[in-house]
């Protein structure tokens, strides 16, 4: 039954590549015949295959030294005896870090044509225009999903090792840690040093040619919130089925119900499979509303998915339990995205209370933006807790011997549920940007006042559902690290069972090894983007240097007459980019291995919890501070509380500033660095099992 | 042994008393002889009564409905029998709250004398106003912990029930509610009213006495950090006295050993009588340093503490592994202090790089505030993890049958140990505030150059040591609300085994009722204080009306002709100060009540365990922040950076008003949050056992 399922994977996998080589194609078809856009989107698509070279470059390294530190380590250290199983590990680690990168470039080489040509498109109506932006975003959604399940199944089929998927996960979140966590001080440092230099410094407008930083920041633009974004999800999903997998192995080995890991398989190939259908379904009238069109085709997928799934377990014969665990963490993820929504939506309370606290002040600004944010962290931490415990509750009676088992595997499903329509949530995270870059290529390519209108509608659609599909992957990825404890302390029993030492049963909170841990863990997503953010500070400060060189240094420029260096700028970016992200990364696996060999499992597995608990509160309330802030400033330049040029709307623009990081830089990292982090004590328990100071 | 030593406490506390009263006299003795000043110390005076009238109104309502609820329903509900038992706990409640009242009351009436005095006594140079200084905030010490200790022995040696020991901190922790965070939401209120209405809008100096918010801002001063630091710090310290009775109690009658409740007390006596002495032997040189001499006086005070427990457990044959997690407690504390000062102070990096941040606008000194904010949490949190761990290790051999009591009771003594001093800190926390008013009182009553050089200095001391004592008292909290949870477990066994239930030997992180707890419990402090935040907002909207009111109504008053209302706006401010704490107060109680009722004894441990994890992060980290911010603007105003009226003493003036709800409302008030949530579930136990719907 496995092999059937994870035959149907790769074929609905295949299925979703050549979908998005339909897509990609039909994008390429589009027209695009204005010369200024076609020059700007190509120095745009260039600099992001410069970023991309630069990073994928870096992070080759990287994965070589990661890769051997495996070969060394798993799935036991060679000095025992070097196995053929330690090569596999290794080459399933790189086969995650190949799969990931893979997925963004295709995302990357889409979004950047898909952009000119959606402003293209708009001269004849919303229509045609959302479509392109939207085909252009769900080449994406279906390549990072079916990368995702393509190599699963692979690695699983020919290894048939549920490690070796842990492996393939630990992969996609290293590659993950550098793309999103890279990109974001990238994106943000650009955006930064743009808007000083050109705007404040030599007073010429935003997306000025003459601005060296220009095309770095629409660079940033893509690279951040497209391929950084789709890596993110593709580590969540990747590792939400990596926890599955685990769980489900080691049950159809114990108990009597054997098609636990075939549920997991077939759960996942039926998402992208909803996914495809969602994606084709996406239609918008003529005069059609795009945040409807959107959402209509999240719901269409979610509710194909619930019953595809349904079929699934009646068909195969699997457990209703797991169904119903499933389908919950689906609902609850969208019932999350709803409601984390109020506290973003333009049309709501807090943007307007955040926008009429700045005729204050910016203090203001900042004191209610971040009361509105805490408040904010709410729904998604009690949403997240009462989907565990009734996902717990649902499965613990499948096998009564194994019922502790059977809980955290209702668990892992309700993370694989909630991640399941990730190929459509990807698609409009993605739309996102492109219809965004349209707007501005729209307005330098001088198309028209109605253009202009259509793409600030697409652009404000893309916005909504962004909000919504972000408190939604934030607690998607807290789930599955939830579902990573499992993970965790099944593998520590495999390993106990293994070194005849006695099984764990639990962690308790009275133990001061976990409650060590516990403090410990919970202070790393703060210092963790505490580093990113001054990360963004100290990149942006080199960069601001290095444009000030050019125009001291390049004849003619400030006249518009020399050609700015745009290359360096981009290289400056990615290069502190990646030397800042190396501290923050480090501070996160290095306290995670000394806290586990001071404290050994107890310590870790409280690391892990507490990691887990500060790093859900401080992702909601950063990128949902972010998010309002954003919307506040729009709302404000929207023409309430004095609109533009007002006393409020410079208030609004240093909320926006000191949102920017918070949503684009630190936030969302710390989704990858909590993965990482539970991947890497998952992956190391034997040796946290053997050696420990106190443990 | 436990009533010699209940009679040493109480008389250790009546001496302390004593001590408090010649100190007062002193005080009151030195002389005032400037009329300006005269005048204004009496409005101050004035206003603080007046505040705390309206304060102690209020909660005297509020205490005898909650002492009605707790003679309902301990030790156990009436409708199974009303017993003589229920009405000493009720008592017991109303104790703790009379007792903290009278603490607070004595700390304000010596604190509104002393500022003018201090001020006059600053012409015979820095010697006599820094004992004046002092000693007005040493009486302020004393009272705090001779009535906690008073209060604690007092219920003990007439009542021997623990139970009546945590009804008697619930009742502190009640009063430390209103007072630390109405005291908060006050002064926060009047402050920034005061600089809104009167430097913004009117354009009169600061302190000027046509502003009618004027005397509110002043009392504010007092009344926060007075007042409110002091019920912070008696409910800190009477809530570890408790946890460590509640588990040494339970040994006493269980183990072998049968000193632990006598070394409780005995431990607190000679932490009073350490402090006593700490503050007679405090001293400055004609010339000497204010800064130093707080200091040592701490040091001094530590070292009394540790050579007197360590005699004291020779003698009595208390068990030294007792006494090692008590010092070891007090050693962690003072490093915690010192390192978080790091962050804060004005010679060190983190307040030289947010100062520079702000040339480049408010959005970077918040960005980098905050990053230095979430980087400050490390040394506490990890000192906090750290101590958890040696002192269970230390004690949990003491009586192998009982060996995770004693390891529990180990931990609380670290708490009694950190806490131990806390009759020098509050001593040094009230210099703070007297020094702050008698710098502005020397301005307004002329007293000259030389007087204002010296009031500087003494007021530049008090926020350095200020700095060192807040990361010090929020660890004590957190360790504090660490040893409660094992009060709370060890109150849950005795309800089980009065119940027959079967004992409950922990709680299990992987238990997703605990995780579900968990996720809820930390999301608590984050929504409690942004309720805070909001309600300072809301609070000063309703003050600055009531300002415009009176411009409009009061003849002359602009014309300094008119005699403002002054205590009409400390009224406002303290009716909204109260009116405001209480939906947020209501949340922390009621979100603790449902969630016990939903998910019973596991997921209210894991309540307590993610609110004292979240709390403890948010806590340090708005306080930490607030701290820096506030520094960073002195450091701009001393000619860093451009100076006073430079770009970047705009932005750092941003940053500081952001930070006075962060450290002043909303930060230190999470500390009274967590201990009143975990108070709450002690002693609703027994209900949580019998009554829930998952549980």
């Amino acid at each position: 039954m496995v092999n059937t399922m994870e035959l149907m994977g790769i074929v609905i996998s295949l299925l979703a590549f050549a979908y998005a080589g339909w897509l990609y194609l039909w994008v390429k078809k589009q027209p695009q015949e204005n010369t200024t856009i076609e020059r700007i989107s190509i120095l745009i698509q260039e600099g992001a295959r410069a970023f991309l070279g630069r990073q994928y470059k870096l992070l080759f390294s990287f994965a070589v030294v990661v890769a051997f530190v495996v070969f060394v380590l798993l799935p036991k250290p060679i000095w025992q005896g070097v196995s053929i199983q330690n090569v596999f590990m290794a080459l399933s680690y790189a086969a995650g870090t190949l799969f990931s990168a893979f997925a963004g470039k295709i995302g990357i080489e889409v979004a950047t044509i898909a952009n000119g040509r959606c402003a293209y498109a708009a001269r004849d109506g919303i229509k045609p225009a959302f479509m392109t932006g939207f085909r252009g975003g769900a080449v994406m959604g279906m390549a990072v999903v079916g990368a995702c399940n393509l190599g699963v199944c692979l690695v699983y089929m020919l290894l048939a090792d549920p490690q070796a998927v842990l492996c393939f996960s630990f992969g996609a979140s290293s590659l993950a840690l550098f793309a999103k966590v890279g990109g974001g001080i990238f994106t943000k440092t650009a955006d930064i040093t743009a808007d000083l230099t050109g705007k404040v410094e030599l007073g010429i407008p935003e997306d000025d040619p003459r601005n060296p930083a220009v095309i770095a920041d629409n660079v940033g633009d893509n690279v951040g919130d497209v391929a950084g974004m789709g890596a993110d999800l593709f580590d969540s999903n990747v590792a939400s089925l990596a926890a599955a997998i685990v769980i489900a192995a080691n049950l159809d080995r114990m108990s009597e119900f054997k098609l636990n890991v075939a549920t997991v398989f077939c759960y996942a190939g039926l998402g992208l499979l909803a996914s495809i259908l969602g994606v084709m379904t996406a239609r918008i009238g003529k005069n059609g509303n795009p945040t409807k069109a959107l959402n209509s085709s999240t719901y269409v997928t979610t509710g194909i998915y619930a019953l595809l799934t349904g079929i699934a377990t009646v068909i195969f014969g699997f457990r209703f339990e797991i169904w119903a665990a499933c389908v919950l963490g689906l609902l609850v993820g969208v019932i999350i995205g709803v409601t984390t929504d109020y506290f973003t939506d333009d049309s709501k309370k807090p943007v307007h209370n955040v926008a009429h606290a700045s005729n204050t002040g910016p203090a203001f600004t900042i004191l209610s933006g971040i009361s509105y944010g805490f408040l904010s962290t709410m729904p998604a931490m009690i949403g997240t807790g009462i989907s565990t415990l009734i996902s717990y509750r649902l499965c613990q009676n499948i096998d009564p011997a194994f019922s502790s088992e059977y809980a955290l595997f209702g668990i892992s499903m309700a993370a694989v549920g909630m991640l399941s329509i990730v190929g459509m949530i990807v698609s409009n995270d993605a739309y996102g940007p492109i219809v965004d870059n349209a707007r501005g290529l729209a307005e330098m390519g001088s198309l028209g006042d109605t253009v202009l209108e259509i793409t600030d509608e697409l652009d404000s659609a893309g916005n909504t559902v962004k909000a919504v599909t972000k408190g939604f992957s934030i607690s998607a990825a807290g789930l599955t690290v939830i579902a990573l404890l499992g993970t965790f302390m099944s593998e520590v029993n495999s390993a106990a069972a293994e070194l005849s030492l006695p099984l764990v049963t639990g962690f308790d909170v009275m133990d001061p090894l976990v409650f060590f841990g516990m403090l410990t863990g919970a202070a790393i997503p703060a210092v963790f983007s505490a580093m990113l953010m001054l990360g963004v500070d100290r990149n942006a400060q080199r960069m601001v240097a290095e444009i000030h060189r050019q125009f001291r240094e390049i004849a003619g420029l400030k006249e518009g007459k020399g050609d700015p260096d745009y290359k360096r700028c981009i290289e400056i970016a990615a290069d502190g980019a990646i030397r800042e992200l190396i501290p923050a990364g480090a501070v996160a696996i290095i306290s995670t291995i000394i806290v586990g060999f001071i404290g050994g499992v107890p310590a870790i597995a409280g690391f892990l919890v507490g990691n887990i608990v500060s790093g859900l509160l401080l992702a909601l309330f950063m990128s949902n501070a972010g998010g309002l802030w954003d919307n506040s400033k729009k709302y404000v330049e929207a023409g309430n509380e004095g609109g533009k040029g007002s006393e409020a709307h410079k208030a609004a623009v240093v909320g926006d500033t000191v949102g920017d990081p918070f949503k684009d830089t630190a936030g969302p990292s710390i989704n990858t660095q909590i993965t990482v982090v539970s991947l890497i004590a998952s992956l190391l328990s034997t040796l946290f099992l053997t050696f420990s100071l106190f443990g």
